[in-house]
């Protein structure tokens, strides 16, 4: 098969045995509840928000067993997933305890993945890779935080990333604290996996019941779109031209919101000329998964990324500018195991959906389209000799 | 001059002197302070936010005198203002105040608008009209408020709407007690314009001093999408047809996150089934004006109100769909008096930055770009013989 033709899934999560059983043992959120349905099963239940809605969601082997993840794969064509630990990683433990389990965690994934099969028609290319975990918790030491990063780097070789949430020790992402784990995420090549947990915007949901809609509809976009315009805002992708960030859901509404957010920064003597460049400068400097469920979404996404480069003095690193540069810095993901579908179906619709999308964008061309499937991923990861 | 070539501003803000002289004899917020300058001028300072960053913002005559609402129109060309009391309206009185203010203040804004000038080419085209407001606060019975917009629809002319923020009577616009309110707003035929205030997600700003920006470029418009997400979930779309909703700054992350919105829907059990169309349908039912500041957001919300009509089994009201629909649901506005330059400019940045926004729409024909301008604003509001 020719690295053309690829499917790479960078947005899929697992909870590795060792994580599910730490969810099991736990009697506060996030945990795994057993309970016995009303027709006399038992199920599993996970409940990982604060004020669960619905008693949680259906949770079982499709979390934990390779052999789920690569089913789940071969029914939707996907080659490759780029796997990491669902939220919320380990955000609810003190720092000693995550620092353990994170190696732990680091070391079952690494043999999750090294262990796995290959890509059919490749010698090299594995079926799995995998995002780390940092202990990234109130507490932790930012010397720790960057030991731990290089450790991930020399010691796993399927890690090519890690997946981080977005309260940092305790005050953000634009705590300058992390300065030395931003240093040595952009030393080491990880790719940074910014994902939403908490949700941002739940005093705002009202009393109707909408289930998990409004949560994860909005709340999480919402609170993405805060972390990251909070790293920019600090200064962070300033000082570290390299370091590579990766949106979860199309990076939420930081898109839409980017001219704003450039007006409001250029309007306020408090932060008017902080910034080296214009906030819509550093859309250009991230990286988006493209799970944004419509063409449109996807089209916009390229387009803000596109237009960075005009925007400040200098281009961006790459060189790259335009809708070539948009449609290079987005990639396929799934968001596997969640969204499964309410009924039977072969194939998910939230896969499909999200292929779709992509198939549809008027102004990528095939090779832009075939680059956002896999290519971009190949290349952002170090994966095969893209 | 020809119609084609009017500038009509949507989005445009006054206290009017009744309005602003509650707000100077109140000692909390939202309130006008006067304070000394350390260089020993008196200054008015305005504190409209809860925890409003370093000390409220200037304010002056730009916000209660009408001369200088025509001077600023002037000076950018805007032909027509169709002004709205700023937030926080009347949300912070007790219902039977918010009553008669809301009264007088409408009965201030007709005139304001019917004693002011014409357009120079009209015989019947004034360059004032204007958006009411209703004692929409806690307490308020729901016979007293569609009595209220009947009201306002007889009594005053030149008010062709009503701006209302996201609260209703302290439960959200989901609020089913709303529904006689929607209906005789659907039946008078006056537009909503939805505009936030509280803002959503100030616990995520953390702890560095970013002035106005995270409130105003991400708070602001994650309530607006709050607001009008709930509503739409609540099937108040479905049950009042004519409803016409306009809402602030493009929309928020509304048009970014709607097929997330409509994937969460379709994939939750309490939610599926519930609402007559896809999620993504209402968003041609709706108005949004086009405060964004840039070229390819507007294109993107155009894009998103464009592709509503393919979703679901009915075509929309107007029988429209595809890009067209999207250039004719989008209105200029500038958000005066808000976004003054830091600097001394001639014309404000931030309009400029609108109008070039909406003349760089590559997919938008001179016809759409006009229609942008005003004749979308004329159409919608009923004026001249558009």
């Amino acid at each position: 098969m020719s690295l053309r033709k690829l499917l790479v899934d960078v947005h899929t999560h697992v909870y590795l045995p060792r994580y599910a059983s730490v969810l099991r043992s736990r009697s506060n959120v996030p945990r795994i509840l057993t309970r016995n349905t009303p027709s006399g099963w038992k199920e599993d239940r996970l409940l990982i928000l604060d004020d669960e809605p619905t008693g949680g969601r259906p949770v079982g082997p499709q979390y934990w067993d390779r052999e789920e993840k690569l089913k789940f794969m071969d029914r939707h064509g996907i080659d490759i997933s780029v796997v990491s630990c669902a939220n919320p990683w380990l955000d609810f433990l003190p720092f000693s305890e995550a620092l353990i389990l994170a190696q732990h965690l680091n070391a079952d994934l690494e043999s999750y993945c090294a262990s796995g099969p290959l890509v059919a028609s490749s010698a090299e290319l594995k079926r799995l890779y995998g995002f780390g975990l940092l202990p990234l918790v109130p507490g932790a030491p930012a010397d720790s935080l960057s030991e731990a990063v290089t450790r991930l780097a020399i010691e796993h070789p399927h890690i090519r990333g890690v997946i981080i949430g977005t309260r940092g020790t305790g005050l953000g992402l634009d705590d300058s604290a992390l300065e030395p784990l931003w240093a040595a995420l952009a030393e080491t090549g990880l790719v940074v996996f910014l994902h939403p947990h908490y949700g941002v915007g739940s005093q705002a949901w009202g009393t109707r019941d909408n289930g998990h809609v409004l949560p994860l509809a909005l709340g999480f976009p919402f609170e993405t779109t805060t972390a990251i315009a909070r790293l920019i805002l600090a200064g962070v992708l300033d000082r570290h031209p390299n370091l590579r960030i990766l949106l979860a859901h199309s990076g939420g509404a930081l898109p839409q919101l980017s001219s704003r957010l450039a007006s409001c920064v250029e309007h306020d003597p408090v932060v008017a000329g902080r910034l080296a460049h214009d906030v819509r400068w550093y859309i250009g400097r991230l990286w988006f998964d493209a799970v944004a469920y419509g063409a449109a979404e996807l089209d916009f996404v390229s387009e803000t990324i596109g237009r960075a480069g005009g925007y400040g003095t200098d281009i961006l690193p790459s060189g790259e500018r335009g809708r070539k540069l948009g449609a290079s810095r987005m990639l396929f993901g799934t968001d596997h195991p969640f969204f499964p579908p309410l009924g039977e179906t072969e194939k998910w619709p939230s896969v499909v959906e999200n292929l779709e999308a992509i198939e549809e964008v008027e102004r990528w061309s095939e090779e832009d389209k075939a680059g956002v499937r896999a290519r971009n991923a190949l290349t952002l990861f170090g994966l095969g000799s893209s």
